[in-house]
């Protein structure tokens, strides 16, 4: 176990979350609903860097390093609320991924959805 | 380095993913901007779960097994769409996570921030 | 017709968005998948306004001068991208309001629904 | 004034979206802090529904009678929820909305803006 594993790296960001709000005694604001909200937020602010921006010109635009920076400060800000929206509910974040993955590989089946952009087979509502 | 390692699972769902996309052709449709439009319209139905519950409520309510599985559903779809994201782009989840809080800890300075919700002194950005 | 009525404002404010975008050569960028992105980055503009706010503390937050104006900018930044997605579709916007109103007074019977934040009988997906 | 007066519509979606509201007893659930959730959450469905569509393609797109009926019904939740938060905090939509736009002629100025999809100068706020 090293400093470069993502097991320690990722236990360390949830210790280090946990003392910054201690810190700030701001626990009282990080109920479930909050961080849903703080997430939807700062997801917002994620989309709006991309808004402008043409499909075929956005994997070139993301490289200018100013904008670069802006949007790993909101990756970053969309992780921490995700991450404490997990830890506050006792959610396990990598599970809840594993398992929705292996979920949409049923749900959107090789031979349905190869290639097409349109959801096939299963209803969303 | 086992398989209970956050950083082989995370290497290993960033594997999945690759896998998951190449199988249906669908890289083509992951490219920056409509990334980040996933991962906010995936937090905006996160948001959708709480919207109508109390902050008082809200960590009773996310005990519902059935709002449990929902919320970890959500939560999953937008993990997946960050990791993806980052995939695109190159930037480093975790790392970008760690500066933000290093950020916030300078923006939000502990005796000016200490128990306070709204924003103190230091611009956004 | 008088300047005070709304069907003359609505109008007046959709004809002043078109010479606004026009006069800036902006139409090129508002097609209805970025004008989707504007709304809900804008959305989430004003939802981060009331993310660290209880919901027995919001009617008396909102009061507050500053937040009022900030409030109201973020509406009309929403309202402006609702406008001109309308514009761009062809959708007419107090139509599609009244349908909807409709469509929810039959999702919502008034007996199911009495009283409960929860959805009642129409599932969501 | 007859039926078909923007500021008549105007006026009856707000009566009946209160009466709706008051029917169910769902006033309680319409503070602020909720509704900016509810316009999130509904604009994150919004934008779902061009999450995979190239900008070239959306104009197209949404001409599908399917899409149209679903963009139809999104866009109408995200005008109630604005409508309902309006009413709630006693802002006026189409003022806001007026005003905004004024805001943003000074703010992309003309020969700044021309063209260009990036912010010019002027910081947002």
């Amino acid at each position: 176990m090293t400093d470069d594993s993502g097991a320690d790296r990722l236990d360390k960001v949830r210790e280090r979350l946990r003392a910054f709000a201690a810190a700030r005694d701001w626990t009282q604001f990080h109920d479930p609903k909050n961080l849903s909200m703080a997430i939807v937020s700062e997801a917002g602010e994620l989309a709006a860097e991309l808004r402008w921006v043409a499909n075929t010109a956005a994997d070139e635009f993301v490289k200018d390093p100013a904008v670069r920076g802006r949007l790993e400060r909101e990756i970053g800000d969309v992780g921490i609320a995700l991450i404490l929206l997990c830890e506050r509910t006792g959610i396990d974040l990598l599970g809840a991924i594993e398992r929705k993955v292996e979920l949409n590989a049923t749900n959107y089946p090789v031979d349905l959805a190869k290639g097409k952009s349109d959801r096939p087979a299963v209803p969303r509502r």
